[in-house]
């Protein structure tokens, strides 16, 4: 089914419009496009003029749909300000069903269904409000990588690609961006998911990166970076082994060389020596970073020599390389030798052989990322020789690159995001926790001059650009090298300084070694900011930051808390600060801050492993940790209508423990629930092991823990994701209810 | 104190002789020395004719240090075969008390100090039992850094080194060699350390590695390897922001040049460009593999670079280099710029830039490492200058280098490792999990052509090498690289093969976003063997593999397992490649297995989930997971000989849970304790959280948890690990009896 086939008329207010360049007349008109089976649902409204915005209340379409019984359904609404320009003429686009189909087509035909895919790119991105540069970048690649190889059967692993936190402030998005971005979207669009791109990373929707269980042209999962290689490299080896003859194409960016696994990947292609093609895709967002903006951008001496290498042409050793090519490429070449003798000259330039020819991968490049017939003749010839051993083909792309034609689509680009949708809605929807420990970070760091940032990540989340404008010699952003790092943080730290070294939860995974082994075992006083904490709306369970509070806990000397608002975040921020004989971290969600009017005040140091109680009452006690507090202030005012009285807690510390408000609650209180937006192992089972050491879990107290539930949750909005993990105010109301034996109560909540 | 001082005669067949030539006349004399405060004992035994081999049953010595009252104060005794020299003279090292006594030597007397240096080592590590290669080669730039450093002030980061697994197998060692030895001896020799040399790694002693916490001249703690880079480079960027002019010197080894954190720091520095040195200690262990005799050694594509670098000088650019080198280094060449001109050359070769180059790395070399003269004026130059960013000097070094002159000593190296002292002693000690896991594996393997073994680390285990003979095609050693090894997996079995990837607890933490990333969270069947788990000896803290089951057991798609003897452990081989469908994981420790007679038989696949009653009783529970349940067996017969019924379970599986099992035990007892060796947050947290949503905590039940404290261990022997940890049978027998109200037994039970 494609995209075309799902548009349909619903309710008189709308009317059905299909590759029409008139907008309806009225401003009540809607296009809502569902997908056949009714699931998926977009509206779109349609002032009377020609550029589209709209501007009423979306109150009013709300009530509409609500009477035409599709409220529960709606996955989002336009924003005002938003364009909304007409689904585009997409004849090529439209006769490829699988990667087949691109064989037959002419070069001619190939360009135009380069732009077909970029218009309709733009087209569903606009209207699902995602970012598509990192899949602009390589419609061409994309193509010319079906055209040439025989997917699924040869396997493409697209790695990980661009970021695009630069622009979002003007967007009013109130997430913190350190995605690592999909270089996909064609990819998904010529492998039967064409009509799916409307879903893309909501419930029930595609995936925004790569995924085995959503489809066999998917050859590995991707998400976080830099795993393409060594996965490719594994099914290389499996390929030989089963003596297959399937081809192995692993797509990196630019933006991951920088990373160490990227690195042992190569090094060991390199020494087995099996055969695979690796594209690095290269579009030069580090290889020539403004470095008056940003003195610390995420940059590595590798890039410069890929800069370099591009401007070799006056050195380039004709002879040697024609010799060399001929020896490691070997007998075939023929009509199109000439064409890849002439980018693989690229190889030898003033520096010699470059990085990945030390470490034992055949060079090819650069190569124009957007030269369909160069792309093609290159990997035709890389694809159809045998024992080349591992190629590396750089190619040159342009993330801005867009539709050839004049097509006044490209106009209307907007990069949004979908809003995190859990909590209340502030009347500020730019004050995120991030924002508010940026600002925090510079305000201690004005009084203390001793505070340095160190960050790792694809680009520099925008709230901490503050920071970075304020201090650029004490920010040190390293790219995407969590490892380094962190080990990097505790050499600042040896040497006198208080590093913050900011890295998300799910990524702080690729450094869990140096924590421990680093900092923690030698107790050295890195600070350790946690965002991304817990459940991230659609970028799924691929960046999920569900672990951190388990695997950090169980440290020895690691000091582990969690603010419960704005507020005790500032006061976070200042007790790290004034904690200099240990590590500690501190961890937060995503999205906004719970009450956006109140003035940001200088934080407090908080006395170490002291937690607080919010609201006391007699039932029941719920201790929450981090944010899930305010979850659990939502289920006292939900079990308060009903008659029961509860305390709620803010624990504040993981470790150490609030021994003391922990005995206090098991002593007043004949139930005790603990709620953590973590995994099991965390904060719930330090509760229970202190109550059982002590005495209190023999028959005193009645202890229930919620956590995230044993499985990873698919991208969705964060207030599905909470259901979907039985986190709400409603699932603790419901989990009191039931221990107080009201469980009809419980029941009736829940519906 | 010195050594020599700590030599005391003890009993009526021993007497003292101290730099005596002449060895006791008779069978029965023994040497004994021991420190001065009576804690370290070592017995010699000698022959009546010089060569002093001991061929006797050791019964008769440990029978006379009954008699003496010595036996629980032994720490090891001499093998058939061992050799022990007598104290050498040390002339020079005498005068050495700290780093500082080294600038006013000539040159012909630090030559001395080597070979001083070298003897003592040799002495001093024969008669403590542990490998000093790695040490070996880095004496002359031990002293060379010293010389001209001047340490604590500038900070000298020691790496970790070498691995001595290959002639471990001789000795009949029984443990896991997966360390990462360390290049460290010497310069804790020359740092006033010299007289506690003998208390290496041992319970109170010196640690293996650097410390912090152990002397102001260790920069930095290391123990997993190549963290040196990025934690200097912290130091050097303090320094700058500082003001301070210390200068930063971090010695790597080549075995780490193949690490991703490595690259990524290198790739920081070179950006970063503040001035540090980085000196990389080549002992070629993979420059010159031998192909023939293991075709998957851990060499990566960098190492043949470094080899083709060294043989390039037909083809150095002498003109560019000098002009180059000039520029760079700066004014500062008078005297020694010839010299450093020399070796600068080495830069240029065919290949051009080096890796390290390309990095931003200023290389140097290659350099003699036993030219004293050459490495001092290298480094002299290097220290000299200021502003030329991070330099890498590149020194080639002998592993088996060993004292200049012809000194009879050198003939009498043996290399040896203290034996693993907890559990029974087996009859043959050379069986080890280990060795059964190798067996089992390859028994498995012969049967199943789709099994793969990867291994990351620096050496391959020796027991492997049985599969790795076997099946070299099958067997993959990545190096230490970890990340790769995982994800490599990862791809070979998407690729249809079954690997099982080998990497010890504590090396898997720098593996877990790959292990949650890439095979969890797309149910991809790997199957992770993880040696080392728990307590780990005289590695002390830096290796203890105590946090994997809480790290692991998170993970959703998991099935986590821990064997508790040699012949679950084969089951749990057989149960792993049966499981296709989703990652599986089974930890076993270091040592020796329980019945070492057991007749080695095929595995036979376990139902999933599934647990199992040892010894049924009636009065408490203990549920055991993986080794400790032989610790729980032990709890049982102390208990039994109270009149105390005990049930002892083998959980087999921390998840799934057998649910049934727990249930089981909750029905028929009071009493539940939980047995692991791991820390809090692992098997017994998930315990805590199914029997209390369960319903069984409610009242019904007293649990309590025994895990590891929450501290680092320090090394010791894994006897003395497990009684500072709590987690001996005595302990476990204690708690019970605790829970019981049997106190004052319980106290008793401990003293």
């Amino acid at each position: 089914m494609t995209t075309s086939s799902a548009h349909c008329s619903v309710g008189a207010n709308a009317h059905f419009h299909e590759n029409s360049r008139n907008f309806p007349s009225k401003l009540e008109s809607a296009s809502v496009n569902f997908h056949s089976n009714g699931e998926f649902l977009k509206i779109s409204l349609k002032p009377s003029s020609g550029s589209s915005i709209y501007s009423k209340n979306n109150n009013q379409i709300i009530n509409w749909l609500k009477a035409w019984g599709y409220v529960g359904r709606v996955c989002s609404l336009p924003e005002i300000g938003d364009v909304f320009p007409e689904k585009p003429l997409t004849p090529i686009l439209d006769t490829i069903e699988t990667p087949m189909h691109l064989k037959n087509l002419s070069h001619k035909e190939m360009k135009q269904l380069a732009d077909d895919i970029r218009s309709e790119l733009l087209f569903i991105m606009n209207k699902t409000q995602k970012s598509v540069k990192g899949s602009m970048s390589v419609v061409e690649l994309t193509i010319a990588i079906h055209r040439v190889f025989s997917a699924p059967m040869d396997k493409i692993l697209w790695d990980v690609g661009e970021q695009v936190s630069s622009n979002i402030k003007d967007h009013k998005v109130r997430c913190f961006y350190e995605d690592r971005y999909s270089m996909t979207y064609a990819h998904k669009m010529l492998t039967g998911r064409r009509s799916l791109m409307h879903t893309l990373r909501q419930k029930d929707g595609i995936s925004g990166y790569t995924s085995r269980s959503e489809s066999e042209f998917d050859a590995f999962g991707a998400g976080h970076g830099c795993n393409s290689i060594s996965a490719g490299l594994g099914m290389a080896i499996a390929r030989d082994i089963k003596g297959k003859r399937d081809r192995i194409v692993a797509v990196i960016s630019n933006e991951s060389t920088m990373t160490g696994q990227l690195y042992e990947a190569m090094s060991n292609a390199g020494y087995l020596d099996s055969d695979m093609v690796v594209i690095l895709n290269d579009s030069r967002q580090s290889l020539h970073p403004k470095l008056e903006e940003s003195p610390k951008t995420p940059i590595n001496a590798l890039s410069s020599t890929l800069s370099k290498l591009q401007s070799s042409k006056l050195f380039r050793k004709w002879r040697e390389v024609a010799k060399g090519l001929t020896k490691r490429i070997g007998k075939g070449m023929y009509e199109w030798a000439a064409k890849v003798d002439e980018y693989a000259r690229g190889m030898i330039g003033p520096l010699g052989s470059t990085l990945f020819e030390e470490l034992g991968l055949y060079y090819i490049g650069p190569v124009d990322g957007h030269n369909l017939e160069d792309l093609i003749c290159v990997l035709n010839q890389v694809a159809s020789l045998d024992s080349t051993g591992p190629v590396l083909v750089h190619v040159i792309t342009k993330e801005d690159k867009i539709v050839q034609n004049d097509n006044p689509i490209r106009t209307s680009i907007k990069y949004k995001e979908d809003p995190y949708e859990a909590g209340p809605q502030p009347s500020n929807p730019s004050q995120t926790y991030s924002d508010r420990l940026a600002e925090a970070l510079t305000m201690e760091a004005q009084i203390d001059k001793d505070i340095m940032v160190v960050h790792a990540g694809m680009g520099i989340e925008p709230s901490l650009k503050l920071f970075q404008e304020k201090f650029p010699e004490r920010f040190f952003d390293v790219g995407m090298a969590e490892q380094h790092a962190v080990t990097f943080s505790a050499g600042l730290s040896c040497g006198g300084l208080k590093p913050f070294c900011i890295i998300p939860s799910t990524f702080l995974q690729r450094a869990y070694d140096q924590v421990v082994h680093d900092v923690d075992r030698q107790k050295i006083p890195v600070r350790f900011v946690i965002p991304s904490a817990g459940l991230v709306g659609s970028d799924g369970p691929t960046n999920c930051g569900g672990f951190d509070i388990t695997f950090m806990s169980c440290l020895p000397n690691m000091i582990v808390m969690a603010p419960s608002d704005e507020v005790e975040l500032a006061n976070m921020v200042a007790t790290a600060s004034s904690i200099d004989d240990r590590p500690v971290c501190f961890r937060y969600p995503r999205g906004a801050i719970v009450k956006s009017n109140a003035p940001l005040i200088h934080g407090v140091p908080i006395e170490i492993g002291k937690g607080r109680v919010i609201v006391e009452g007699k039932d029941i006690a719920i201790l929450g940790y981090g944010a899930m507090v305010q979850n659990c202030l939502r289920a006292h005012s939900l079990l308060s209508q009903l008659g029961i009285e509860v305390t709620v807690a803010d624990a504040r510390f993981c470790k150490p423990l609030d021994i003391k408000l922990v005995r206090q609650l098991c002593e007043n209180h004949a139930f005790l629930i603990t709620v953590e937006e973590g995994v099991i192992g965390g904060f719930g089972s330090h509760v229970a092991q202190f109550i059982t050491l002590d005495g209190k879990l023999d028959g005193s107290i009645k202890w229930r823990p919620i956590v995230l539930p044993d499985n990873y949750i698919e991208h969705a909005s964060p207030m599905e994701q909470l259901a979907l993990a039985g986190l709400t105010g409603h699932h603790i109301a419901a989990t009191a209810l039931s221990l107080l034996g009201r469980t009809r109560e419980a029941l009736l909540l829940m519906c």
